[in-house]
């Protein structure tokens, strides 16, 4: 059965989200705390699947609604995207709750707080959890799922289904860590990047080029872990058999927080393009995911 | 003008070598110290050629040579793909240095070892550095380059050209550091892997989820500095000043070394592909290797 989605909160991401949940079919609700957001919606969303490439007949299913109470009428998922404010995040999932149909799943893009804070002594606390996407996300499939102790299983279990559902990857944690899994990785090899180059070992386009003409070539393929199963004989025990004590050595003598300076900063912003050229240049990486996730589905 | 190259060791990666170099239009000269390596090597490059969609055609500039000597004749660039053994790397460096006219680069594939190392004390230690590639070299385009103290910078900027001639993406460091860039990066981002599976917090194939489905795509079309630049109105310098403090902090929290454990060994291979199928599965790999190289190549 077709769930019905409300969309609370339509910047960038609830957009994006709108794009997600209306091409897989689902009707979805808009609403948005601000009447300016909410009367330039439907323009907003012409440009956004036009930039895509996406049918704009799939916005006949979107509906925008001038109350909160109105978006979750009939609503089987919630999904939040308020900003990263936890005295804000708390007011809204206070109203949520008391609005939304029980049953309804009332789900977070946030990617810093987590539902423990946010559903903090509300009734509803098993309903909610977070369902944070990567920016964005009618472009990027993974989205992290994550429950805090009060989530209900069943919560994450049809959570995870209609991520499928809706031809997202859904990524199931087991319980709230700071950052999820995707912010972790990104921050750990951020810290080692910045540290190569405060040091003069290697240029930040050096860095890139080792990622785009590299590890990631692998990973976009298999992951980092079913990488390393190929790259010995005998698979992964064999890889870290061989090879654990030199990535453990190298782990070890990484950099941490301390790498993140004003000078690094300052020396990386003089290397890359300028900040006026962040809109284009974002057009342009929409359209090569875009273009990336179709070969990436001819080879699968 | 055309370099001649000298192959000197022909397991998998010299033999991955002699399709970069061979495609480009080199002349490449082969030399192994095992004779039954030598005279296995015809059939094996026509297979290698044939798997990766390569013109045999290109073979013909390839010749295979009973002595060292034989194979450096002319060469104007060696690559050396010998055993990760210092005494090992010693002896072969000592008699490329001897045999091999005055000019000639004398490059390694070495993942470990440096050239103050196996270069050390050799007269001819100023042509000699390392051009670590990524297995396997003809489907993955990074080479790391990587100078001791006595490589000459001239040594270095021909490096750079060759690889970029023969369409490689050279990656030129400053100067040596243990695991380079790439296995830096990898060490890192595997560690901090290793310990969200051992602490049940994701399953492995969550983790490589979040890489090919999101952390991954971003990477193989930017980079992560660039990834970084589009992530905030105000390019990397407005990043690092909003979200630094929160990739200070997950870094800092980050697993190192201490998460290389047999433990998590055993965990991986319970859940990933099982070694029988490594050589098939490797076989894809450089399949969609090859395909993605020619995809990115169209989107930049």
């Amino acid at each position: 059965m077709t769930t019905t989605v409300a969309i609370i909160g339509c910047g960038l991401i609830g957009r994006a989200w709108t794009i997600v949940f209306a091409r897989a079919g689902c009707p979805v609700r808009l609403w948005d705390a601000v009447p300016e957001v909410l009367e330039g919606l439907p323009a907003a969303l012409r440009a956004m699947c036009e930039e895509a490439g996406e049918d704009p007949a799939i916005l006949e299913r979107v509906s925008v609604h001038q109350t909160m109470a109105d978006a979750l009428d009939g609503a089987g998922w919630v999904q939040e995207n308020g900003p990263e404010k936890l005295d804000v995040k708390r007011a809204i999932y206070a109203e949520l709750d008391r609005l939304a149909a029980p049953g309804t799943i009332l789900a977070s893009s946030s990617s810093a707080l987590v539902s423990s804070q946010f559903g903090e002594g509300l009734a509803g606390r098993s309903r909610m959890m977070v369902a944070h996407p990567v920016n964005p996300p009618h472009v990027i499939p993974v989205v992290e799922l994550c429950p805090s102790l009060d989530t209900a299983p069943e919560v994450m279990d049809r959570a995870e289904a209609l991520m499928m559902q809706v031809r997202q990857v859904p990524v199931r944690m087991t319980g709230e860590i700071d950052g999820f899994v995707l912010n972790r990785l990104q921050a750990v090899l951020l810290a080692e990047s910045l540290r190569l180059v405060a040091e003069g070992i290697v240029t930040p386009e050096g860095v890139d080029d080792t990622l785009r003409h590299g590890l990631a070539r692998r990973w976009v393929l298999l992951g980092a872990l079913a990488t390393i199963n190929l790259n010995a004989p005998g698979g992964v025990a064999d890889y870290l058999d061989r090879y654990g004590p030199t990535m453990a050595r190298l782990s070890d003598d990484a950099a941490r927080g301390e790498a993140f300076t004003p000078q690094v900063a300052a020396t990386l912003a003089a290397a890359l393009p300028e900040p006026s050229r962040v809109p284009e240049l974002s057009a342009k990486r929409d359209r090569d995911l875009t273009a990336l996730a179709h070969f990436l589905k001819t080879r699968s």
